[in-house]
């Protein structure tokens, strides 16, 4: 079972599209483990075989799917992510970095295509087993700016095609969700990487004391 | 839209594995048609393109997965299925035939896996837009001969290889359905082919009226 408060950090990267999240987890990642941290980096949906399975079929560009289908796919993949990955490592004393979370879906499918949001949040703490972050970063930046990053990347997946719109009401719904949760930080994304990683690293370093070096 | 009572029947076949659904239903389907109606045969999960994607991820023997992955996947292939398939169906005019529909979750996921019925329920409701079957017919017959039928087909998927206690909670939970809801009937699968398939034609035949001859 899941303690809804862990030992260790659970931190989440939250965003829109081409916010810089991979990036800023990777920076995170290599920080703390100089500093001698066992870090576990995944990101959703996927990280587990079936989630994985499901990833695919959320990012097929072929595939045309209802709200409510895409929401339920999202959920099935997170309800086996936290049971066989993230809790279990929380449990070992891992610290676990995660490229999204549940607040995807309330942002996305909620805030975004217009689900009831008491639904998707009910579904969303039925999956998590009521898991929440220690801390989430929001790697902020307007919507027109990060499909553009995406756009200048190349291919783009299902969700990354859906139109302007849409990416503002998402944006606005993850706004919202740090405006209402104080283990939330927002962050400029449109800064340069190195100082967006020195933002990332103030928010989270009272989480990770200094070790007293032995004497 | 869909509204909850629909003009045309859906009618849909539940029971444990081995029953002799998809048999039946092709019986039904062409009763039907002789008599001159458009009749959709369909099964969960599956039945769209996303919902054939989910179908290979959950019968699939390589994945372990939890309950509740189990359970949002069937619900995700549920909602597909009735926003691009069944629900277009009826409000065409079609008859839908349907091998399983949301009491499956019911029985399988909430009296078979332990997850939590009013959880289920509620998902169920979301995914199907509150659609009801017009009638249910359910083949009943004891586990271990469900199984048994199964075996000697030869390969058996992930759920059919759960053991007999899951099996026989299944079972019970199919039962108890039936008996709560006056618009289910409960067939002994155990008799002649041909006998079930009567019984299923005295159960469904006051929906499907003789056509007058014209004059």
């Amino acid at each position: 079972m899941t303690t809804p408060e862990t030992p260790t950090p659970f931190l989440v990267f939250e965003g829109p599209e081409g916010a810089g999240k991979s990036t800023q987890i990777e920076h995170l990642a290599a920080r703390l483990r100089e500093r001698g941290h066992d870090v576990l980096v995944t990101r959703e949906p996927g990280g587990t075989p079936p989630g994985d399975r499901i990833r695919s079929v959320l990012l097929d560009p072929e595939l045309d799917m209802a709200p409510e289908t895409e929401f339920l796919l999202y959920a099935a993949a997170r309800a086996e992510h936290v049971r066989s990955l993230i809790a279990p490592a929380l449990n070992a004393g891992r610290i676990v970095l995660c490229d999204r979370f549940a607040a995807s879906s309330v942002a996305y499918q909620g805030y975004g295509r217009g689900l009831d949001p008491t639904w998707v949040r009910d579904v969303n703490t039925h999956a998590t087993q009521g898991l929440h972050p220690t801390a989430t970063l929001l790697l902020d930046l307007p919507a027109a700016e990060g499909l553009a990053r995406v756009a200048a990347r190349g291919a783009t997946d299902r969700l990354e095609r859906a139109d302007l719109a849409f990416h503002e009401r998402v944006r606005d719904g993850f706004l919202r969700q740090a405006a209402e949760d104080a283990r939330w930080t927002a962050l400029d994304a449109r800064q340069p990487e190195d100082t967006v990683r020195e933002d990332v690293w103030q928010a989270v370093r009272p989480l990770f004391p200094t070790p007293v070096p032995p004497s």
